[in-house]
């Protein structure tokens, strides 16, 4: 018998979460069937979207969350011992399942080689964030070389790998991120053209001065006031890839930050804005990761990563990212 | 000498455009020269765009406007005498001028023959409301046979095409519109499946009643409150196609009505919006005046106008339509 910690969602998130929120447990897991597998957890990740999705499920269940693990034993021939593994298998530092069972959100599959890259870039800026950022962005704003394109929540996980991605594709790049350190980070060291700090600069004054003629991008992260005076700034036949809406994330409904409505800016500058999913990709899901770590190798994407250490700190780890205390993906460490 | 009739641009709208914010004077026509024509106006639009549009032009400017008009006079090949044309002419009785130098808008060209339809729908069903609503709604929502889709502004001019013409393609049609006859047209006369009078009814009960897996499809005309109950409704890869901003055209930005910032839902059903002007549409301007004309006389497509006598009465025609009062296109009969 394998003794594994979980953490299960025992009251309902209102506003951010807190600690209270989650409890730790202690599970014996069973032997394993056919078609089974025992994983531990390498890394585990924390990522905006758990705000919102635990609401779908009722108290008492397993945090929802994707994790890097190494299979330490198995009777499925498709992931043989020590194999490394990534998808949604919640927060627990070990688990027995079945792969082929595991259908909802990212199904379980083996991490392709990633060289001398970390591994917990799994779940990282190579895995469920690098194709939401890649996928994203290319598909869905279609961006053309010398293009203006602005990022919100430029300095988290995915917002960072957009920026660099349309550097790499030759259009200038504005970030709008939440301190003065980001804002650095952004423009002294992964290479975007500007950078907004949100809390300290008029977002309209700025755009005025970096795209008088307006963008023709808009990756949005976050949703609410920002987006609203970013979208006034989109030029004719603007694309908008809405990703994230960090700003009612951890909202009810009737409390999501109101806006003035967006039809008569769309038609006006007849903007096209889509909402996506990363299930979406996972058709060509490894095709994103191939050119992302061909990038890094080849030095033209950078990444950081805020890791917390210690399984035990998962909930902080979830609510310091919803706080924007992290810059660069938010993971885990548990061994 | 001719003398023409046309309306000046004298005052700001503020809200609802007021009988004062115009003034009708005369003027003399100059002789023409080569390449000129000299035109008739019989039919003059109405639109709702209009009251949005003039914010862009100085007072003192003529009216803009499309009309169908007879070429009474022609110095120009192109547009020989007694030729029928549509084109963005202004608000004027009488004009002189040369085709080629109108570019903006809708450019003026040779109405198709109409057979036995009025020569006035060359302004609406078979012009550019016809043509915003054919290419609006088949090209950027994509609609596919047995889909659903929900048009609001439904019976305006272009709402009711598009309604029409997504149950030509076996789509189910729900319509939205603010009174119990219009409501009574829109399921009795011209084949949509539900109506909802968003004035008794409520828009998300009704909703969930007729489509309660959600829409595929959502027309937007109004913006506004209206459409943020309708996009809650948008099923999963749903497409919205924003034609128009009822709800907004009325007021200054800073009093366009507030609504819970849309990216949430955006992302939850991975929805795409996308705004547009008919002008994308004018390189297939007469393929889309072809199928609505077949479809007229194949009795498939049914059209109302509500037609004003009198030049004179053009600014009260503008008020009337924004406030609601038309079924169909409005348009205005001068002679």
């Amino acid at each position: 018998m394998f003794k594994a910690k979980k953490f299960v969602y025992s009251k309902r998130f209102e506003g951010l979460p807190k600690l209270t929120d989650f409890e730790l447990v202690e599970e014996e897991l069973p032997e394993l069937q056919d078609g089974e597998i025992l994983t531990e957890a390498l890394y585990l990740s924390v990522d905006p979207h758990m705000r919102t999705y635990m609401a779908r499920f009722p108290l008492g269940v397993t945090m929802l969350g994707d994790q890097v693990a190494r299979v330490l034993e198995s009777k499925n021939p498709a992931f043989p011992k020590d194999s490394i593994i990534c998808g949604t298998l919640g927060w627990r530092t070990h688990s027995v399942f079945n792969p082929r069972d595991i259908t909802d959100w990212l199904p379980p599959y083996i991490v392709p080689s990633l060289g001398d890259l970390p591994l917990s870039l799994a779940v990282g800026q190579l895995g469920m964030p690098g194709n939401t950022a890649y996928f994203g962005f290319i598909d869905i704003c279609q961006p053309k070389k010398g293009e203006i394109v602005v990022v919100s929540g430029a300095a988290g996980a995915v917002g960072s790998l957009v920026g660099q991605i349309a550097k790499i594709l030759e259009c200038k790049v504005i970030g709008i991120a939440g301190s003065a350190d980001k804002c650095e980070w952004l423009t002294k060291e992964i290479g975007f053209d500007h950078a907004i700090n949100y809390k300290t600069e008029s977002i309209a004054d700025e755009l005025k001065k970096f795209a008088p003629d307006g963008a023709d991008c808009y990756f949005d992260n976050v949703g609410g006031e920002t987006s609203s005076i970013v979208l006034r700034h989109v030029r004719l036949f603007g694309r908008v890839s809405v990703c994230g809406s960090v700003s009612s994330y951890n909202l009810p409904m009737d409390e999501w930050p109101k806006v003035p409505t967006y039809q008569h800016i769309l038609i006006t500058s007849q903007i096209s804005m889509q909402g996506f999913l990363f299930t979406r990709f996972l058709p060509k899901w490894f095709e994103g990761i191939a050119q992302m770590k061909l990038w890094m190798e080849q030095g033209k994407l950078k990444y950081r990563q805020t890791i917390t250490e210690g399984f035990e700190n998962m909930p902080q780890a979830l609510i310091d990212m919803l706080e924007g205390k992290n810059t660069g993906k938010a993971v885990v460490k548990n061994c």
